[in-house]
């Protein structure tokens, strides 16, 4: 956040947030900012990670976009955590049958998502274009963009070697142990304009990171050119939702490759992470005690999303305390 | 058939065909004869036409090749004609969902071929190397090729102007007049090489061409430079069956484009379109009467094939046929 000022609208204003996301996790906290958003008449953009993106089967695949994409279309399997609801694989079987490569699922309706970008994305439609008329078609209301148009790759280098992601996250289940992650291709990506341009709005309420994983969902995102200057120079505050709770990660490998990077599982670790990015943290309830170690803003609240009303009362929270920051002395700034 | 000769081998001996196939009517006889050949401990080789291929959602889709298999395999669909059977369409609706384009419907089992295909294909496999080794995984006994591993594609030139095969055939359900027929991409392809070397086997029984459709199906294999050269010059009888069953066509739209190209719906046109070609015509019983006229060896037979024992009945028969055919004397190559 850059000089925060008082702001002249009141609370009552329509919210306008942008929400960096990952996949599961980040998707839901999405889902209830758009629910607020657009029953408050407000406007919301999700800047998604694309490092996980990768070609299987000749197939486009961007499991964090259509995350993202079925969860804010209420087409999500909210019991798997992934994929669409009501899923079914006659597909994978088929292939299966004929020697195909089968350790990454895809479902017969989620399908229709790889094989119809992969054929767009070959016409020459850019990654963004394809999720903004897929979006439309779906009904949904927020602004959804891939955090850039350009290839970025998450490379998670482990004792056994550097792995792709997916090589790493599924065909390895997380299992080797991690060294580092870089982002090939990041460095050469332009983050998408629309989202420099949002960021850049003055009657912005709030930048959320979504509680996905910082290192392997956020850091993709925050490594594009640029990016990192433009949260800092942004009117609106920087809130990071912790991913951790109750001193573990609630999904997926966090917790885990905190500990192999030498990171404790615990808010402070993610707000020393996130350190020069964000003005404020959200921490889950069970986690509070730990907020004394922290030098910087804390909302502590129920971060844990069963259902849509939960998504509706976190993304109420972190609205209400980005405000709240918002009218606060520029002290944080000063401190960097 | 080049200077038949006495047969050294007697009719117990394991039959050897090679069969040209286009889709649904071609592939229920390759059935049928991949029955009798596996339980003789015979051979079959299936050379399929490929001019109906295409590439769809940036797919290549091989209907009359998927036919085949699919019928060899006993995973073909009987009820509908095409695909295959126990079917379900997730994808398709999703695909609507997102407004991909839906007037060629994919299964969700059959999309697995579609997707690995594709991506075999890109990666430099052969077409034929890729139906060998699917083949090979669905248990199928014969060998099925497809006619050539170069593109060839079926342009029907209608009064409403010149339309892709699939266009023609699905999108606009045969309705535009026929005015011809050609094969962009035939005179440049080269037959499979294992198509030739089988059509040279001195010890082949038969060269069956299937009562696919000729214009549609069987014409873009015999536009493959050389091909006419190689049956004329087998030892082994080749022997049409006849796609027309008393004066109409079973199935889809080859009497419609017999009558748009001014020819009569009978087993003579279909002897006049393969003159040059074929030994000897096969054709259903209730056409019986038409045979006087035709100059060739004529087998009026049961042809309709519902179930696995119509196939076999109607492939024993043409073998039975091929090798009477083989022992009479030379006098149709003097004919010609």
């Amino acid at each position: 956040m850059h000089a925060p000022q008082q702001s002249t609208a009141g609370s009552q204003r329509r919210p306008n947030i942008v929400a960096l996301s990952g996949g599961v996790g980040g998707a839901k906290l999405a889902a209830g900012l758009d629910a607020i958003t657009r029953a408050d008449g407000g406007k919301l953009t999700v800047a998604v990670n694309t490092g996980d993106d990768f070609e299987h089967l000749g197939l486009k695949i961007c499991p964090d976009l259509d995350s993202v994409l079925y969860a804010l279309a209420r087409l999500n399997d909210p019991a798997r955590g992934w994929g669409r609801a009501n899923e079914t694989w006659h597909f994978m079987r088929a292939l299966q049958e004929i020697g195909g490569e089968d350790w990454f699922s895809l479902g017969d309706r989620d399908l229709a998502m790889h094989v119809e970008r992969t054929h767009q994305l070959r016409k020459g439609i850019a990654l963004s274009r394809f999720t903004a008329d897929v979006a439309a078609r779906l009904g949904i209301h927020a602004t959804i963009l891939p955090a850039t148009d350009d290839v970025v790759r998450t490379l998670v280098h482990t004792e056994e070697g550097a792995l792709p992601f997916q090589d790493y996250f599924v065909k390895r289940r997380c299992e080797p142990t991690v060294r580092h992650i870089d982002f090939p291709g990041a460095a050469e990506a332009r983050p998408h304009p629309a989202l420099l341009q949002t960021l850049a709005d003055p009657a912005l309420d709030a930048i959320v990171i979504c509680p996905s994983n910082p290192y392997l969902s956020i850091d993709p995102i925050l490594a594009l050119p640029g990016l990192r200057a433009a949260l800092r120079h942004a009117s609106a505050p920087v809130i990071a939702v912790s991913p951790i709770v109750g001193g573990d990660a609630l999904k997926g490998p966090a917790a885990k490759i905190m500990r192999e990077l030498g990171a404790e599982i615990t808010p402070a670790a993610i707000a020393s992470h996130y350190q020069g990015v964000i003005d404020a943290l959200v921490i889950d309830e069970r986690d509070s005690p730990q907020a004394a170690r922290l030098d910087l803003p804390v909302l502590a609240t129920r971060t844990l999303m069963h259902c849509l009303q939960d998504k509706e009362f976190l993304a109420r929270e972190v609205l209400v305390f980005a405000r709240e920051i918002a009218r606060r002395p520029a002290t944080l700034e000063a401190v960097q």
